[in-house]
C-alpha cells in the first residue's frame, strides 16, 4: 500500500530515469555533507542498498565527478581524508557577463573552486551587440584555453547580461546597452572556437542572486545588484521565482518619484535615475533614501525580511545603509514588529559571473545522468 | 526499485497516513470532476483498486461528505445525474468578516454554493476591538442559526480582518481599525454561544485572494482589494504567497509620492491616502494614476501578468481602467513586451467573506480524515 500512495496519481516510473534519479541522489549527498561521506554512509543517508551505492559510485568515479580517497591510516600532514568527494578535476563550468562598462568570465570546478578569473573594463554601449558578443567570445576563448592547462573540461557556459531574456536565451531588451531581440547563443555559437559548447542566457541580478544563494545566503532574500542599471533576484524558499514570463526583479524601473528624471526606458522617476551608478557617484544621500523607498515598496508587498545589496552598492553598503535604514523605518509598515535584515553581498562585483559558472555546476549536480550519457 | 526511489529519502509511510491521503485523493477527484464519477471511475483515474476505492467513498458517504445517486434511468426531468458528487447537506464553512464600514457572515455548503449572507453596514472605527468582535459574534450567531435550520453542521469558521495576523490568529496590527494585538479567537470563544467552533483569522485580501481564485481565477494574480485601506493577495502557481511573516501584499502602504499626503501609519504618500476608498470618491483620475503607479512597481518586481482590482474598485473598475492602464503602459519595462491583463473581480465586495468560508471547505476537502476522526 506505500507503493500505491506514491504512484497512484503519477505515471510508471522507468528503469532509467530510476537511474537518473538515484545518481543525482548520491552526488547531492557528497556535495552536501561536510566530511566525506564513505558508501556505507550514503547507503545509510539514502535508504539505496550499499550494491546499488557502489554500482552508481563506480559510475560517478569513471564519470570523472566523483573521486574516493583511500581510508589508509594518515601518513602526512597534506593528506586527505578518507572517503567521496566532488572531483575538482571533473566537469568545469564558464561564467560569462557582458554588463554596460566590463565584461567578465570565470571558471568553477566542480567542487565550487573559482580557477580563473578574466575581467576587461570597457563601456559597452558604443559597440553594437555583436561586437559585445565578439568581446565576451574571445574572453570565453581565454577562459576555455586556461581550463584546458588546467586539465579541466568545461561542461557547459551560461552568460549574465543586464536585460530580459526568453526561455530560449534570446535577449528581448537590454535597456542600457540598447538591445532589442539579440540572439546571443547564436551569434556566440557562430563565432570560431566555442564548437557546440552548450550556452544559457539569464538575466544578471538572477544569476547574482543565485551566486549568493550558493555561497551561503539565506532562504529567502532580494537580491539587488547595484550596476549602471539596478536589477534584483528574488530567491524564495532556496528558489530563484521568476515570474510569469521569467521578468521578474526590474527594481531598477520601479518608480520612485512618479513625476521625477526622465529614464532611458521612457518613463519619468525610475530608482534607477537615483540609484545607479552614474547616479550615486555623485550623490549618496538621495541614492539611499531611493533605494530606501524602493525598498520599502518591495518589503510591503513580498514581506521579504533579508535584503542584499551586490554589485557596485557592496563597497559602499556603510555609506548606503543608513539612509536606506531610515526609510525602511519610515514606510515599511511591519518595521515596528519585525525587523528587515540589510546586508552587503559576499561575493562583490563578481557575483553575477560566478552565480553563472554556478549554475553549470549546479546543473551536473542535479543531473549528472545527461552529463554521463553525453547529452550535458 | 521504483519503491526504493519514492521512499529513498523519506520516513516510512504509516498505515493512518496512507488512508489520510486516499481519503482527500478520492475526495479531491470527486469535487474537481465536471461530472458525478462513478466508484469505478475514480478508481481508473486514481490508480487505487476498485476495493480501495469503494471502501474510503463508504467512509466519506458514512462521514455526510459524499452522496451517491443511483444509476437507475431517468424518470424525470429534475432526476440528477447518477454517480457520486460532494453532499449539499455535508459539513458547511461559516466566513466572517469585520472590515472599517461593514460586517458581513456567510455560509457555504460543502459543494460551495453560498447558502446564507448576512451584512451590517456600520462604521467599526469608533468601537473598541471587544466590541467589533462582539457584532461579528452576534452576526455569526444568525449565520449559526440559519444554517442548523437548513440542517447543515458548520465545521468551522474563518474570519477575515484589514491588517497583519500572526499564525496563531492574533491580529498584530489593523491600522485603519486602530487595532493592536487583539486576540480574536480567544475573544470570540469568550462570547456565548460559538462553543468550540474552530475559527482561524487571516487577512481580507489573502482571503478574497482565495475567494478569487476558487471563483475561477487565473493560476497566477495580484488580487488588489480597496475598501477605505488596500490590501492585495499575491496568488502564484495557484497557491498564496504569504511572505517571510505571513504579511506581504501591504500594497496599501507602498509609497506612491514620497513627500506626499501623511499617512494613519506615519509614512507620507503611501497608496491608500491616494486610491483609498475615501480619497477615491473625491478625485477618481488621481486614484487611478496612484493605482497604475503602485501596480506597476507589482509588475516590474514580480512580473506578473493579471491583476485583479476587488473590494469596491470591482464596480468602478470602468472608470478607473484607462488611468490604470496608461501607467502601465508608460512604467512597466516589459509592457512592450507582453501584456498587462487587468480585470474586475468577479466576487465583488463579498470575495472575502466568501474567500473565509472557502478556505474552511477546502481544508475539509485536503484532509477530510481529520474531520471523519473528530478532529476537524
Amino acid at each position: 500500500m506505500s507503493a500505491r500512495i506514491m504512484t497512484a496519481s503519477r505515471a510508471p516510473v522507468r528503469q532509467s530515469s530510476v537511474r537518473a534519479h538515484n545518481l543525482a541522489l548520491v552526488l547531492q549527498t557528497v556535495a552536501n555533507s561536510a566530511d566525506r561521506p564513505s558508501r556505507a554512509g550514503i547507503a545509510a543517508e539514502t535508504g539505496l542498498t550499499r550494491a546499488t551505492v557502489s554500482a552508481l559510485v563506480d559510475d560517478l568515479i569513471a564519470g570523472g565527478l566523483l573521486t574516493e580517497h583511500d581510508p589508509a591510516p594518515r601518513t602526512g600532514a597534506g593528506r586527505p581524508a578518507a572517503g567521496l568527494a566532488l572531483s575538482p578535476s571533473g566537469p568545469a563550468g564558464l561564467g560569462l557577463e557582458i554588463n554596460i562598462d566590463y565584461l567578465a568570465a570565470t571558471v568553477i570546478d566542480l567542487t565550487g573552486d573559482v580557477r580563473h578569473r578574466f575581467l576587461a573594463q570597457r563601456d559597452q554601449r558604443p559597440l553594437s551587440p555583436a561586437s559585445s558578443l565578439a568581446e565576451i567570445g574571445a574572453l570565453a576563448l581565454q577562459a576555455l584555453e586556461a581550463a584546458t592547462a588546467d586539465g579541466l573540461a568545461v561542461a557547459g557556459a551560461a552568460l549574465a547580461v543586464p536585460g530580459l531574456v526568453a526561455p530560449n536565451g534570446i535577449v528581448r531588451v537590454a535597456p542600457n546597452l540598447d538591445w532589442q531581440d539579440v540572439d546571443a547563443p547564436a551569434l556566440l555559437h557562430a563565432l570560431p572556437g566555442l564548437g557546440d559548447l552548450p550556452i544559457a542566457v539569464d538575466n544578471e541580478a538572477n544569476l547574482a542572486a543565485l551566486g549568493e544563494l550558493r555561497a551561503g545566503g539565506e532562504d529567502t532574500f532580494l537580491y539587488v545588484s547595484g550596476e549602471i542599471g539596478i536589477g534584483a533576484g528574488i530567491v524564495l524558499d532556496g528558489e530563484l521565482y521568476r515570474g510569469n514570463r521569467g521578468w521578474s526583479g526590474e527594481i531598477g524601473h520601479v518608480t520612485v518619484y512618479p513625476d521625477g528624471r526622465p529614464c532611458r526606458c521612457g518613463a519619468n522617476g525610475c530608482l534607477e535615475q537615483y540609484a545607479g551608478q552614474e547616479a550615486f557617484s555623485t550623490d549618496l544621500d538621495l541614492a539611499a533614501s531611493a533605494l530606501g523607498i524602493a525598498l520599502s515598496a518591495v518589503v510591503n508587498l513580498l514581506d521579504i525580511s533579508v535584503i542584499v545589496l551586490g554589485g557596485a552598492y557592496a563597497p559602499e553598503f556603510p555609506r548606503l545603509r543608513a539612509g536606506i535604514e531610515a526609510e525602511l523605518a519610515r514606510r515599511v509598515l511591519t518595521a515596528g514588529l519585525a525587523p528587515v535584515t540589510l546586508r552587503a553581498a559576499t561575493l562583490g562585483a563578481d557575483a553575477a559571473v560566478r552565480g553563472a559558472a554556478g549554475a553549470v555546476i549546479q546543473q551536473l549536480i542535479d543531473d549528472p545522468a545527461a552529463f554521463l550519457n553525453g547529452t550535458a
